[in-house]
């Protein structure tokens, strides 16, 4: 029964996702769904990645949070507009859902943009199941939450086109194996690209933005 | 009409909550919900605690994981009877609901335990709406998390009655700021006790476990 209402809730959605992605398509957008735990550096990331790619790109962002603008305000300093979502108007959701996606884009000049970023609720589980049209996802994962992550939550790993390893700044001061992750996460989805970086200190974004810019270039030109 | 039928699972799982706190009043065990984002440092938290309270009191856990059953094996060392609940057989919930709780409990010697330790599933959004018939509920927050979190998922933190803030160990290698994170805490939830812990170290302990065992004392004596 409880399966059933899901299962429509995601039918319905998956219907949603199909008219974003068409829209994105006949504006050339490319678009990139950002999830991760609460904390991962989802925010930081971005900003350093815009500072870097707005030369080349026309950037925006879509941000989904329950509360706050915090992350938008952060986001908007890059320059690139940025819509903030606070789903604790529709009830707190966990996610973002491909309808909200579709009004907020409505807030965005899409003729403007190549690359759209949309930055998830902070949450490893259900925006995974959520098709929002996007082109691909990335899973930011901080070695602080320990290697175990992609075996514990294997969709959101298996549905994401790649996976950043944030906070390696911190390395030395935790017990944290990189061949171990590394080994998880090709368990659960062989071949998928993984990038290590710190986005407090800058370290490791050349070939994480080298695999976003090719995927960009390849759907705008 | 998505937000009737989530009024429905959710008022159904409020009359199986009920149930199982009958049940656990009648037994006289303590129940303790502890909720957090993946890899904030819930199950070494939960192996240092029992470990400290297994020689005063009888304890049981509960822990539910999308996949695997990493934590239950780890928090087993303990000596505590451990029950592992993997989400992924009702599909992949994000959560525990009641009715599960409720058939966990069956493979539990209930007559025999004082206080049962639920180790919620990795997740800030979702469990704190779930009322699972506990006496209690404590939030876990990583400070590699940021301090933003309790005003972002301010639902968790006004559900829950104590809040562990974990992995001080780190604090020198972050720029994370102490009276911020309690600053906000106490927006959302005035009053609520803190306890700064490092789960690694052990530090912090004491005034975290002598709130806990004053609770269940009260209960069962």
């Amino acid at each position: 029964m409880e399966i059933k209402v899901v299962r429509k809730v995601l039918d319905v959605n998956a219907k949603m996702a199909e008219q974003n992605r068409k829209l994105f398509a006949e504006k050339k957008v490319f678009v990139l769904n950002v999830m991760s735990s609460p904390g991962s550096g989802k925010t930081t990331t971005l900003q350093k990645s815009l500072t870097r790619l707005m030369p080349d790109l026309k950037c925006a962002v879509i941000v989904g949070d329950i509360c706050t603008t915090n992350d938008a305000d952060r986001l908007a300093v890059s320059g690139a507009p940025v819509v903030q979502i606070n789903t604790d108007e529709f009830g707190g959701d966990c996610h973002l859902a491909a309808h909200v996606i579709e009004k907020a884009a409505l807030d965005l000049d899409l003729d403007n943009i190549d690359l759209l970023i949309v930055e998830n609720v902070g949450n490893l589980v259900c925006p995974a199941e959520f098709d929002i049209g996007e082109d691909a996802r990335t899973v930011v994962l901080s070695v602080t939450e320990g290697e175990d992550k992609p075996v514990k939550y294997p969709l959101m790993f298996r549905e994401c086109d790649s996976a950043i390893l944030n906070k390696i700044d911190l390395l030395p001061y935790l017990d944290f194996d990189m061949d171990l992750v590394r080994k998880y996460i090709r368990e659960v989805h062989p071949g998928m690209p993984i990038f290590e970086i710190s986005a407090k200190t800058g370290e490791g974004f050349d070939p994480w933005l080298d695999w976003l810019k090719s995927l960009v270039l390849k759907k705008i030109r």
